[in-house]
């Protein structure tokens, strides 16, 4: 047998050094523009993964964090699991009748969304609640890829899942070739997240963190259920965003990316640890191609997190400057 | 590159032949007698994972959560997270003098257990909050380290990580070794077991599901903390299990492992998806080497569950006739 080992060893030895040369004649990163973030994210990788690094870091330990809304994907002209909300109720209109004089219902019925949501966390609770509660977690997921699948963006006409940045992604399958682990940490819902995030972004399920509502085991028929209760879980923003990333992965991370203050404190947490550290904010500063709004916006505001991105050092990424395209779909 | 790309081709091939060679020369649970138990394992491994079968399941879906107390190491004389917390009221007794005349401390410190336990789950949870909140996640983790690399099993005289069970512990590494992601879904508490597992089991932090309490992010010398809250979160133990692993991993596990009829809604949960489906219950029926009880136990009381294993043809392992050892220091 030893003799069998020798060979695989220098089987493996010879394969390995094949793929290493194959993939560093390749560009990892093709949407970024050779400016200084993408200098900083390639900079910091080789940092942690070559061994004969003294900041190397052992794969277990290579956690990486990922804000959705604003990070990977589009949030305007709202969060987009809002906008799957509003469809839901006018899908769910005829068994209720009772609707069509009820707010926020009935404003919405009209198409007066603006009107309906002015009621604030009260409406979007209620929106939320009728909209995601009193299923099953199976029938949920699927009415999630039935929307995804036939639901367009009010601007783009692209499929949701369409609306993803192709740098990001890219960025995302980087981080996993250097040995990472990637997470999403969104203050969206986790399983509006789950059903279609692993083929967007190659993140299983189990890499996962999001907002959530109460679920609760039954028995039907002699068949176990998940029963989604209309009561909030867990809020995974702000402070919540380090709760959440101990409750799920239970160590810290040595990267973290967003777009706006709800991720501030993520990037703190990720940041405080010791050893190599990267964080990343995505600026949204691109009118053309995407959207242009940062310190005033009440979607996606980004304002402290600005301030301590530039006080501290981390990378903020100009979608105007730093990428060659935005969206797959780009010419 | 074309050229390249046929010789590593080669090279993987070759290397790959030999080491499944090598692999199937080996026996994989050899703490493991050749009874039923073991042929049912291996028979539902290779159902799931050879390529020609029609029950195969690709990787990503090979998902495995095993019980911890009773399942992966013992539990008598009593839940080895209880002794910890009581090893921590004799630790932190010099800082509380008002505990000398307060129950269940008092009764604790004069040696006195079974009447300090006498009040139920209010004097469980009093000891439990005291001992494992107030600190930060960090404080936690260390003082967990501290005591399993101190405190030793009263009748064994063993490290607590000592005390698991080996045939299990080969048995996690031959479905991670076939693919599988192996996960720990216990009522006990996930910052008890994180710092631990890992070593114990192969079990990395964000694979371990458990029950908790809640944190609280915090800002302190410009540092941010998570701090422990002596408020329950969730836990994790009969129904809790199915809802646990459905907010952790958000997909069903494939194969369950458990010991107890606190194990019974995840086995029930895990068998009740469509394809291939494994549950597995370890009875404790070795007096000599470890420990006998089931349906009468105050501890890891199996009833329920060893019915339903009976109905459904779930695999009873028998730590006395299926298992050649049960702990690794044994002779």
């Amino acid at each position: 047998m030893r003799h069998n080992r020798k060979i695989i060893a220098v089987a493996l030895v010879w394969a390995l050094a094949f793929i290493t040369i194959n993939a560093q004649a390749r560009d990892p990163l093709p949407s970024w523009n050779d400016t200084a973030a993408k200098k900083a994210i390639t900079a910091f990788v080789d940092r942690v993964t070559q061994a004969s690094s003294p900041d190397f870091v052992p794969v277990t330990e290579r956690i990486a964090t990922f804000d959705n809304d604003g990070t990977l994907w589009a949030e305007q002209p709202m969060y987009f699991q809002l906008l799957f909300a509003l469809d839901r109720v006018k899908a769910m209109a005829p068994q209720h009748p009772e609707w069509k004089t009820k707010a926020p219902f009935a404003w919405l019925l009209k198409g007066d969304v603006k009107t309906a949501l002015a009621g604030g966390e009260k409406s979007i609770g209620e929106i939320v609640m009728t909209t995601h509660a009193g299923m099953t977690t199976d029938e949920f997921a699927q009415i999630v890829k039935d929307w995804m699948a036939t639901a367009k963006h009010p601007k783009t006409g692209r499929h949701y899942n369409e609306m993803i940045y192709r740098p990001m992604v890219e960025l995302l399958s980087y981080l996993r070739s250097n040995g990472f682990k990637t997470f999403i940490v969104s203050g969206g819902g986790i399983e509006f997240m789950r059903p279609w995030v692993e083929q967007a972004y190659g993140i299983p399920p189990e890499q996962v963190i999001g907002s959530s509502i109460k679920t609760k085991f039954e028995m039907r028929d002699g068949k176990p259920v998940l029963v989604r209760l209309p009561q909030i879980d867990f809020i995974d923003d702000k402070e919540g965003k380090p709760v959440g990333i101990n409750s799920h992965i239970g160590r810290r991370p040595i990267a973290g990316f967003g777009n706006s203050d709800g991720d501030l404190q993520m990037l703190q947490w990720t940041t405080a640890g010791s050893g190599p550290r990267f964080a990343l904010i995505v600026h949204h500063d691109d009118a053309d191609r995407e959207w242009a709004y940062d310190r005033k916006s009440s979607i996606g505001k980004l304002n402290k997190a600005l301030d301590e991105a530039t006080a501290k050092g981390w990378t903020v990424v100009s979608m105007k400057d730093d990428w060659k395209r935005v969206f797959a779909f780009e010419k």
